[in-house]
C-alpha cells in the first residue's frame, strides 16, 4: 500500500500555479455549496510520518478554503477529564457539524499505530482497534459524514533528508526535536505498524489516500484535488429515495405464537407500602454509602430508564437521585434534539453527557429512542434504526471500556394498568401535566412498541450492558427492584475498579 | 438579617395538606406557562448550613414540578479542566436555558463564606468578592434571569439538634459525618461570614430569603410559595416596549472636532516584502517556543481579532495558528449564534471556547460584537449595548484572575484601502466569497462604526486587557505587528506564571 506512495512526485512551479488557481476557486464553490446544502458534514483526517508536511498542508487547505467555516483540531494527550471518559469522546466532541468542514490532525488511529511501533500492544489487540475504528467509521459514513483519510508517507530516506533540512533552517528547526528523531529511530516498526493499520482500515466508505510528502507542491495539490472531487461527487449526487437507498435489510418478524419477554412477566408484583418505606430507607442508604466510597472515584455511574408511558420512571428516577448528593449525580431528560444536536450524528447528543469518574449520569428516556419511538413513528428510515442496535452495543461496548457501570430499566405496565393511571392523571390537577394526547395516541400502537421492546432486548441485551426488566403495576415494587439493581451494580463496579 | 428567619415556624399536618395541594398545582401550571412562554430562565439558589433541609427542599421542588424541565446542579471540588478556566465556569456551563428552571445547590456564594469563616480571605478580599458576585448577579438579572436565592439558616441549638437527630437515625446518619460536626464548631464564624455575604449580596434584582430549617413543612411551603410568587410576577408582566424599560441612559456623544484614536492612526506603514519574510520567521519561530516553555502550562491565551471589513483579520490569524502545533490552537469564528446560545445570556457562548492551561484561543470576530454591529445596527436595544461595557470588563478581569494572556487587536483600514480591496475581492475569483452585499452596506455606516470603535476603545481598554490598534494598510506590516505584540504579551505571561 505505501510502494506506490514512496515515488516522490514533482510539480513545477508554473504547472502549479495553473493548478492551484483552479483549484482553489473550485474548492472554495464547493465550500460554499456546502454550506448552504447544510445537508452532510465533511471530515478530512491527516495522518502521517513526521517531516511529511501534514501541518503545511492543512495551512493550505485553511489559505484556499474560508476558514471560518473549517475546524482544525489537533489531539494532544487527553486532559484529566477527557482520560476519564472512553476514548473516542474528544473525538465526537470535536466533530464538525452539518455543512462544514472539519480537519482532525491526527487521530483516533494515531495511538492504537504508536502503542503498536512502541510493542506496547499485541497483534491481537491491534486486530481488536481495527476492528473499533471500522465501525466507528461506518457508523460516521452511514449518518452521511464525508470522510476523506490522508496518509503522508516517506521512505526512511526522504523522512531522513526533510528532518535534517527540516533542522538545518533557522526557522523550523523547533520542529525537529529530540522527540521527532527517537521517532525516526523507528522507522521501520512505524512503517510496519501504519501500513497494516492503514490498509484494514481502508475500507469501501473510507478509504486513505496514501500521498507521497517530499514535493510540497505535488502533496498540496493531491490533497487539495482528492478533497475536491470526493466534495464535489457528493453534492452533485442526486437525491435517492430513503428506501432505495440501500439493498433493504431483512425486516424482523415477531413471533407467531405472540410469546415474548414482556408477556412472560408477571406484572403485578406485592409490596405493601410499610415494607416499602423499610426496604427503600435501606437501599437509599447502601447507594449513598456506595458513592462514598473512595473506590467510586474509579468509574462512572450510566443508568438508562426506559419503559411504557405511565409506568413510574420519573418516580423511580427520584428516589434514586434523593439517595445521592445533588453534586455527584445527574438526571438527564431527554427530549427533542436542539439545533446543534441534529447537525451531527445521532449519538452525539448522549456523548456529551458521559458523566465523568465518580459521578452517576441518569437517562430519563435514552439513545433507545432510535430503536422504539423513532422505528415505531417512522421518525427515521428502517435502514437506520436496524444498524442503530449494533452502534449502540458498540457505544455501550465503549463505555464499558472506561471503567462505566452502565445498568438499563425497562419498566414495563399492564395495559389495564396504563388506563388505570392515564384516568387517574386526567382526575388529579397536579398530574394532569404527565398526559397528553400523544400519550393517547402510542397507546394505540401497543403492538408495535411491545415488538420493538421485544427487539430491542433481544439485541441489546450483552454481558456488559444487560437489560433489567421490571415489573411496574406496583409502584413500590418498581422503586425497590430499581435501587437494588443499581445497588448491586454499582457494588459489582466497585468490586472491579 | 438572620434574626427574624431563628423564629422556627411551624405549620401542621392539615394546613400542609391544603397549602401544598393548591401550590402544586399553581406551582406547575407556572412551569408550563414558562416553558411555553420560553422568554427567560429561572435559577434557584440554594445555600445555607448543614441540616437545615438543603437537599429535602430540592428533592420536594423536584416532586412538585416536571422535573424533566429542572436542572438541578450541585457543586463540588472543581475538575482540573474547570481549575484551569475562570471561577464562574462552571457556573455558566449549567446555567438553565430560557424556558427552564435550573436549581443551584451551593454556587458562587459558597466558597468565599467557606474561605472567610476559616480565616483564608481577609476582610478586604470579602468585599472584592461580594462586588463580583454583585455584578455576576446584576448581570443575570439585565439578562432577564429570574434568579431566586434561599438561604437555609438555623441557630446553633438548632443545628446541634437537627445533626444529633440525624446522627441517630440509621436512614440518615451518613449524612453526618466528620466534615458536618467540624463546620459545626465553626458556627459563629460562619454565621458571621455568611451574615455579611447574604446582606450585602441581596440587591434589589436578586435578594435573598431567609428560610428557617427548622420544620421540614413550613420550610418547603416557604420555599415553594416564594418560588411560585416570583415566577408569576414574572410570567404576568405586561411586556413593555423595550425603550420604556429604564430610565434612558446618556447617549454617547461624539466629539465635535472629529478627532479620534483612529483617525489618530498613520494606517500607512512600511514593510517591504523581503524584510516581512525574514520577520515572519523570526516571529513565528518565537512565538512557537513560547508554545513549547515548560510554563506555558500554567496560562491559557486569548486574542481576539476584530477590525474593519477587508482590515485583513483572516490573514493575520493564518500567520499565527501557523506558527502554533494545532493541538495547542484553536481559531474560533464567531457567527450567528445557535439555537441553544441564544436561550443564554450574551456572554455564554463565549465562555463555552475558554481554553485551558497550555492551549491559545483565537477569536475571528468576538464578544465586541454587542458594542459594534449590535449597537450600530440595532440589533439590541440601547441598554444592553451600553451596560455591555461593563460586563466585558468584568469578564475580561475573570479572564485575568485565571491565569489568561488576553491580546486584542483592532486591525483599521482607511476607506479609500477598503475600497481598493473591495474591488480587488469582487475581481478575484477565489476571494469573491470574501465581499457581500452586507460589506458594503456596512461601508455606508462608516462613521457609525468608526464611533463604536472609538467608544469601544475607549470604555474597554484596561490595564489588564489593552486593547492594540493595529495600522493594517500594508498587510505585511499588520501580521508582524500582530504577531510581535501577541509574543511580547506572551512572553510577559511567562514571567508572571
Amino acid at each position: 500500500m505505501f510502494d506506490t506512495a514512496e515515488i516522490a512526485h514533482e510539480v513545477d512551479k508554473a504547472t502549479y500555479r495553473q493548478e492551484e488557481a483552479k483549484l482553489r476557486e473550485a474548492l472554495l464553490a464547493a465550500q460554499f455549496e456546502l454550506l448552504r446544502h447544510g445537508g452532510f458534514p465533511v471530515l478530512v483526517l491527516i495522518g502521517g510520518v513526521e517531516g511529511a508536511g501534514k501541518g503545511e498542508v492543512v495551512n493550505q487547505l485553511n489559505e484556499w478554503l474560508d476558514p471560518r467555516h473549517v475546524q482544525t483540531s489537533g489531539f494532544d494527550r487527553p486532559s484529566e477529564d477527557e482520560a476519564e471518559r472512553p476514548y473516542m469522546y474528544r473525538f465526537w466532541a470535536r466533530l464538525p457539524p452539518k455543512g462544514r468542514i472539519g480537519i482532525f490532525l491526527g487521530a483516533w488511529h494515531s495511538h492504537p499505530i504508536m502503542e503498536r511501533a512502541l510493542g506496547e500492544l499485541s497483534k491481537a489487540g491491534v486486530d481488536q482497534r481495527v476492528a473499533e475504528v471500522q465501525r466507528f467509521e461506518k457508523m460516521l459514513a452511514d449518518e452521511g459524514v464525508l470522510l476523506v483519510k490522508f496518509w503522508f508517507h516517506l521512505t526512511r530516506k526522504q523522512q531522513k533528508k526533510r528532518l535534517e533540512s527540516l533542522a538545518a533552517k533557522k526557522s523550523t528547526r523547533w520542529r525537529v526535536g529530540d522527540e521527532e528523531w527517537k521517532l525516526f529511530k523507528k522507522y521501520d516498526a512505524l512503517r510496519e505498524a501504519s501500513e497494516h493499520f492503514v490498509r484494514s482500515t481502508s475500507t469501501g466508505d473510507a478509504p486513505w489516500f496514501v500521498v507521497n510528502g517530499v514535493d510540497a507542491r505535488s502533496r498540496a495539490l493531491t490533497v487539495g484535488q482528492t478533497l475536491l472531487a470526493a466534495l464535489r461527487a457528493r453534492l452533485d449526487e442526486k437525491p435517492v429515495k430513503a428506501d432505495r437507498r440501500r439493498v433493504r435489510p431483512n425486516p424482523l418478524v415477531a413471533p407467531l405464537d405472540g410469546r415474548n419477554v414482556i408477556k412472560a412477566l408477571t406484572l403485578d408484583q406485592k409490596l405493601a407500602e410499610r415494607d416499602y418505606e423499610q426496604q427503600l430507607e435501606k437501599w437509599q442508604g447502601r447507594l449513598n454509602l456506595l458513592s462514598r466510597d473512595p473506590r467510586f472515584n474509579r468509574l462512572s455511574v450510566v443508568a438508562v430508564f426506559e419503559g411504557n408511558d405511565a409506568a413510574g420512571k420519573g418516580g423511580a428516577i427520584r428516589r434514586v437521585t434523593g439517595a445521592i448528593d445533588a453534586r455527584f449525580i445527574r438526571p438527564i431528560p431527554i427530549a427533542a434534539p436542539t439545533e446543534e444536536e441534529r447537525a451531527q450524528p445521532y449519538l452525539w447528543r448522549f456523548w456529551r453527557h458521559l458523566p465523568r469518574h465518580g459521578r452517576m449520569a441518569i437517562f430519563d428516556r435514552s439513545w433507545y429512542g432510535r430503536v422504539l419511538v423513532e422505528r415505531v413513528e417512522g421518525f427515521c428510515d428502517e435502514a437506520a434504526w436496524l444498524r442503530a442496535y449494533q452502534e449502540i452495543n458498540d457505544f455501550e461496548g465503549d463505555l464499558h471500556g472506561s471503567n462505566t457501570v452502565l445498568v438499563k430499566f425497562w419498566l414495563a405496565i399492564s395495559k389495564e394498568e396504563q388506563m388505570r393511571r392515564f384516568k387517574e392523571r386526567e382526575a388529579t390537577p397536579f398530574k394532569r401535566f404527565k398526559i397528553t394526547d400523544e400519550d393517547w395516541r402510542n397507546r394505540e400502537k401497543w403492538d408495535a412498541y411491545e415488538h420493538a421492546v421485544c427487539d430491542m432486548i433481544d439485541r441489546t441485551s450483552t454481558p456488559v450492558a444487560p437489560w433489567t426488566l421490571v415489573e411496574a403495576n406496583n409502584k413500590f415494587y418498581t422503586r425497590i427492584k430499581v435501587l437494588k439493581t443499581l445497588v448491586r451494580a454499582v457494588e459489582a463496579g466497585l468490586e472491579r475498579a
